[in-house]
C-alpha cells in the first residue's frame, strides 16, 4: 500500500506575528510587530512621522535617530513593511498608543512614486485621472473610506431583510428577454444565440416569491443607456427585494424605510471612524414622507413659478426643486413619490383600481435624485396577460415568466435601490462615479 | 403658499394581520390568521389535512365539517390564502400546535394545475423538466430547501471574512480583458468597442488588497465553456477572497479551511430543518489534509493501477479516485492540492522560489470535484512583467493591472469558490445544476 504523503494538515488557525491596531493598547510598554504599507512620511528635525496604512486605520509611528535602529532612507511611501515598535500610551491618538519605530522589515517597494499625490488629505487632481489611476487613488484615507460606508451599507440592508424574513437569492444575468423593456440592453452571442445581460432581477425575484413570499438579492445589473451624465453608470449594484402577501404597497414603502432607518442607525455604531473622516451627516429618517406624482408636479409648477412641460415624469431639475421643497416643508431629505403614470412603468405594474392612468408605484428620491424604484405588481394572470396585449407584446415569449402567474402568485412587490447612488447622496457627491469602485460608463471599461 | 399634500408619512412600520409559526406557541386556545399557499390538500373521511406553505415553513392544518365554516371545495392546491384558525397544542408537530381551520379568504387562485406534481416528498420528473418548470418546480419543499443550505453557506462565508476583516467590494462585470486567459470568454459589443464579460474579479480583487489588505466578493462569474458535462455552468456564484500580507501560501489554505469549519458549524446551527429535510450529513472539518498535485498523480496511479497520461492537470476520474483514496486512508472528504504545474497556471500564479516548474497554488477537492481553485500571485512589478513578456502577453494591454504591482504591493494570495459546485457536493447530487437556481448552460438561457 502507499503512503499518502500528507505534508501538513490545514486546521484553520493562521499563525500571526503581528499585531492590530484594536489590540495594540494591551501592548503599551511592549514591543510589538506590526503590518502595513507606508502611507506618508513626514520629515521634521531630528526625527520623523511615519504613518503606517494597515486594513482600516491610519496609524502614526514616530522615527528618531536616538531609538530607531535603521536609516530613514531605507524606507520609501508605499513600502509593505513590518515594522518592530515600543507601544507608548498617547491618549491624544485614536488607537491610545504612539509606536516608536525600532525596526523595519521591507517586504515590497514600488518601482516608482506615484505620479498623483495619495496620501494628502484629498486626492486633488480630476475625476478623469481620480478612475484613470483608481487601483492607487483608492489607497488615499477617505477614497477608501467611501467604500468601508458603501459595505455598511450593503451588511445592515442584508441584516434587516433577514430579520425580516427574506431569503436571499442569486438570480442569472445573462437572460434571455429584458425585464424593462426598450433598447437600453447589452445584447450578447451567447453560443449562437442571442442573449441578454439583466437590466434588473425583476422576473426572478418575482418567480422567487412564489417560492419562499420574501427575497432580496444585491447584483450587478447593466443599462446599456448612452447618457453620459453625473448621475448614469452602466453596470451598477442594485439592492433588489420582492414581497408577497402584501396588503397594500405602502407595505412595500414602509419596508424599505424601515431598512434605511436601520442602515443610518448600523452606520452610526460601526463606522464611526469613516463618518467623522468623510464629515458625514446622517440623514434623519424617523418618517419619510409620501406625495402622488400629479400633486409633486404641480407643487413643484407653482411653488417655483415653472411651467409643467412632461406630465408623465420629471426633469431631473424637478426632482431636485420637489426635494428642495420637501426639505423646506417637513425637514425631510427623502420623499416617496407615488402613482406614476401607467404609460411609464413596465408592463408588469398593478395599476390603481380607483384609476388606470396610474400605478400603484413609487419612487424614492434622496436630496434631488431618484434612488429607488419599486411597486406593486401585477399576480393575476389573465390581466397580465390582457395588459401585454394591450401593450403589443408578444406573449408567448414570455411563457417562463407567465408560468408563475398562471400556476397562483400572492398579490406582491418591491423594489430595486441603486447602491452607487445612494452612497453617493448620502455622502454627498456630486457625481455617482465617486462613490462607484470601478465605473463603467459610455466612455469608460477600463481599469 | 402651496400646502405640501402629504398621504402619509412612512415609518416603517407594516401593520402584520398575520401570525409567522414562530409565534403559533403563545397563540395556543386562540383563535388566529395565517397567510400562505395551499401546498397539498389530503381528504380522509369526514375532514382534511391541508398543508399551507409559508416562507420556510409547511404547516399542517385541519380540516373538519363540525369546525371549519367554509367548503373544502373552495380551495385548490397553489391558491393563495388567509386562513382563520384555532391554534391546539400538538406536540408531534414541528411548530408545536395544530391548526384548526375555521375560514379561509382566497387571496388568488391558480388559472390551471401544474403539469408537474411538485407536493409530494420529492418533484419525479427529468431534470429537463424540473428546470424548464422552475418557477413552479422551486415550490417543492426540498426543492426551494436546497437554497436556503446555499443561502446560509453565504452567510456564514460572509459573516466569517468579515469577522477576519476582510472588506466586501463590488468589482466590474464588464472588462476590457480576461482574467483567466484562454478562449473561454464572452464577447460584447460595448458602445461599439469590445468589452468581456467577467471570468472572475481576479485583477480588482487584487488591486484591492492594495487599498485594504482583505477583500471579499460574493457574486455572478462567466465563462463561456463549451462543456456539456454535469459539472460545467457558464454562469455561476463565485465566493472569492483576497489577502495581503501573507506569510506562504499555507495561510490561504488556513483561512479557507475557517471558513468551511465556519460555515458547517453555522448550518447545523441555523438550517437545521432543512439539513434533516434533504438527510445531509455534514463533512468533518476539524483538518483538511494536502497533497503535492505530482504526489496525488502517482498516488492514484499507483493506488489503482492506472497509467498517468497528463502530467499537467488532473482528468475528472482522477479527481474522483483522489478523494476517494484520501477519504479512506484519512477521513477526510476534502483534500488541498498543491503545487500545481506552471505551466497550467495563469500568469499572475507565483512560483516556487524551490522549483520554478511548480506554483504556490493550490485547489481544493471535495467529494470528487474540484471547488476551489487558489494560490499566491506575483506581487513584484519585474517578475510580473518578466512573466509576461516570456509567455507573449502585451504587457501595454494590461496597465491598469500592473499599475499596483510598479506602485507597491505587499506579498498576497487568494482564492475563489464555486458556490454551486461546494453546495451540490455538499448535498450529495450528481449534478451541478441541482443547486443553481436558474443554470445557464450552452443549451440552456431560460428560464
Amino acid at each position: 500500500m502507499v503512503k499518502v504523503n500528507v505534508m501538513k494538515e490545514m486546521t484553520g488557525i493562521i499563525e500571526e506575528k503581528t499585531i492590530e491596531p484594536e489590540q495594540f493598547c494591551e501592548y503599551i510598554g511592549n514591543t510589538i510587530k506590526v503590518h502595513g504599507s507606508i502611507y506618508k512620511i513626514r520629515k521634521m528635525s531630528g526625527f520623523a512621522f511615519v504613518l503606517l496604512r494597515t486594513k482600516r486605520d491610519i496609524i502614526q509611528c514616530v522615527y528618531g535617530e536616538e531609538f530607531s535602529s535603521f536609516s530613514l532612507s531605507e524606507i520609501v511611501e508605499e513600502c509593505c513593511v513590518i515594522i518592530t515598535a515600543d507601544v507608548v500610551k498617547e491618549e491624544r491618538s485614536k488607537t491610545g498608543v504612539e509606536l516608536r519605530l525600532v525596526d523595519v522589515e521591507v517586504l515590497s517597494r514600488p518601482v516608482m512614486e506615484s505620479p498623483i499625490v495619495i496620501n494628502n488629505k484629498k486626492v486633488d487632481t480630476s475625476i478623469e485621472n481620480l478612475l484613470n489611476y483608481r487601483p492607487i487613488t483608492l489607497r488615499n484615507e477617505k477614497e477608501r473610506a467611501i467604500f468601508k460606508i458603501q459595505e455598511g451599507l450593503c451588511q445592515a440592508f442584508r441584516t434587516y431583510l433577514t430579520m425580516q424574513r427574506f431569503t436571499e437569492i442569486h438570480t442569472p444575468k445573462i437572460v434571455y428577454a429584458g425585464a424593462e423593456g426598450g433598447a437600453n440592453i447589452f445584447q450578447l452571442d451567447y453560443f449562437g444565440k442571442k442573449a441578454y445581460l439583466a437590466q434588473s432581477p425583476q422576473f426572478y425575484k418575482q418567480m422567487m416569491v412564489g417560492v419562499y413570499e420574501r427575497v432580496f438579492e444585491i447584483a450587478p445589473v447593466f443599462r446599456a443607456e448612452k447618457h453620459d451624465t453625473s448621475r448614469h453608470i452602466n453596470e451598477y449594484t442594485s439592492v433588489d427585494f420582492e414581497m408577497g402577501y402584501i396588503q397594500s404597497f405602502e407595505d412595500i414603502m414602509q419596508m424599505e424605510t424601515g431598512l434605511i432607518q436601520y442602515a443610518m442607525r448600523y452606520l452610526e455604531d460601526e463606522y464611526h471612524y469613516e463618518l467623522e473622516l468623510l464629515k458625514v451627516k446622517l440623514p434623519k429618517v424617523s418618517e419619510i414622507p409620501t406625495i402622488r406624482f400629479m400633486e409633486a408636479k404641480e407643487l413643484i409648477a407653482n411653488e417655483y413659478h415653472r411651467e409643467m412641460k412632461d406630465y408623465e415624469d420629471f426633469e431631473p431639475e424637478e426632482e431636485k426643486l420637489l426635494c428642495e421643497a420637501i426639505k423646506k416643508k417637513t425637514g425631510s431629505e427623502f420623499i416617496f413619490v407615488t402613482h406614476y403614470p401607467t404609460k411609464k412603468r413596465p408592463f408588469y405594474a398593478f395599476e390603481d383600481p380607483e384609476d388606470q392612468e396610474v400605478t400603484l408605484s413609487f419612487d424614492l428620491l434622496f436630496r434631488g435624485l431618484e434612488v429607488t424604484t419599486g411597486g406593486q405588481r401585477i399576480h393575476n394572470y389573465d390581466m397580465q396577460v390582457a395588459k401585454m396585449k394591450e401593450r403589443g407584446m408578444t406573449v408567448e415569449s414570455f411563457e417562463s415568466y407567465l408560468m408563475m402567474h398562471k400556476y397562483g402568485m400572492p398579490p406582491h412587490g418591491g423594489l430595486g435601490l441603486g447602491l452607487e447612488r445612494f452612497t453617493s447622496k448620502l455622502l454627498l457627491q456630486d457625481n455617482v462615479r465617486l462613490s462607484t469602485l470601478f465605473p463603467r460608463d459610455i466612455n469608460r471599461v477600463t481599469p
